[in-house]
């Protein structure tokens, strides 16, 4: 018998709920069936769900005994835990894994400065000013990003972990405009968000209410 | 027979060379020793160093045929490859995971962006009004982490990997004046340090030049 997994997703995603998709899509290329709790913004400010994830964010994961929190790991553990999302020789997982730390430190942490001079700054004085300054800091990484991609289709070999969690944070990039100023970069989310698991976890994404298989 | 584990560290660290501990410390705790090759600025953004490591940063690690960059996934290699950073048990290794990314996704980014106004956008007009926004968005952080930790010694039972970046990621905190808010995340940092496989790591980097055992 196979133990339940259960994550979290917002009751209604702020942003269509495209930082969740990872964590679905992990679940889909590796073909495991999952449950979903919707929480409510409200909600993950509460002792119960800050029990779950201390800093009263989604997702979260839970299997049986274990509890999780933290996108990466999440991602991490499901690439772990089945076949599919990590290479089996160990000197290419260590790469593959390499390239996840990549993602989640080095290239989102400029997108997130974007979003928070955008969403939080948004109304400053100095924003419009200040704003080319931060596109300026990400197109650094962007670059630095593509140059090391090349013609690749992946990161290093085969689609891996690693390519997940980096799509992902780039298709954050997407409505600033930057991505499509790298077209390699560009290319290589439209063969993320090309493969059938990444389809099945938009879909199901969507359609959030309705019941999982 | 070992293999030669090399890492590399900046010839004059502009921060003191506080980010590169975090791989000497990792080894120091796991007992394995190693060569440091020290890389000028200059000699970061060519293309010999540029091959392992695709931002022109540090550290990369290498070993034999492998060869690894982005501190996190070099953290989690010695973690995985010799005992003493991570536990056994599957569910307690998967937290002490959990906690790795929670530092460098999570309250890593805070402290980027607080550095970033300091260092990148210290003689702009807006700095001095924004500064106190950019340091409320990391006390959220603390604040939460420091509810999480509460009494305890360490995040999730022993000292883990997971303690080992989280400590490394607050300190940066502390020119700021943040970390001394928190009485409890000041003495979590104040254990790590304490350590004696720290007190070597930071030891050694401190005697840069000096030959490693």
């Amino acid at each position: 018998m196979t133990i339940t997994i259960t994550i979290t997703a917002f009751e209604h995603s702020p942003d269509g709920g495209k930082g969740l998709a990872r964590v679905r899509w992990a679940l889909e290329e590796v073909n495991q069936p999952y449950d979903v709790r919707l929480v409510s913004f409200k909600a993950m400010k509460e002792p119960a769900h800050l029990a779950l994830h201390p800093f009263g964010q989604i997702p979260t994961y839970e299997e049986g005994s274990l509890a999780l929190f933290e996108t990466g790991s999440i991602v991490f553990h499901i690439a772990q835990s089945h076949a599919g999302l990590l290479p089996t020789d160990a000197n290419a997982r260590a790469r593959a894994i390499t390239w996840m730390f990549a993602a989640v430190n080095t290239v989102e942490p400029p997108i997130l400065e974007l979003a928070n001079a955008k969403l939080v700054e948004g109304d400053k004085p100095w924003t419009k000013e200040r704003m080319p300054l931060v596109a300026d800091r990400a197109r650094v990484r962007l670059k630095q990003l593509s140059t090391r991609l090349g013609s690749a289709d992946w990161l290093d070999g085969g689609f891996s972990a690693g390519d997940l969690i980096m799509v992902s944070v780039l298709l954050r990039f997407r409505s600033s405009g930057l991505l499509d100023e790298f077209p390699n970069l560009a290319a290589y989310v439209a063969r993320g968000e090309a493969r059938p698991a990444y389809k099945r976890a938009f879909a199901a994404q969507l359609a959030v209410n309705a019941p999982k298989a």
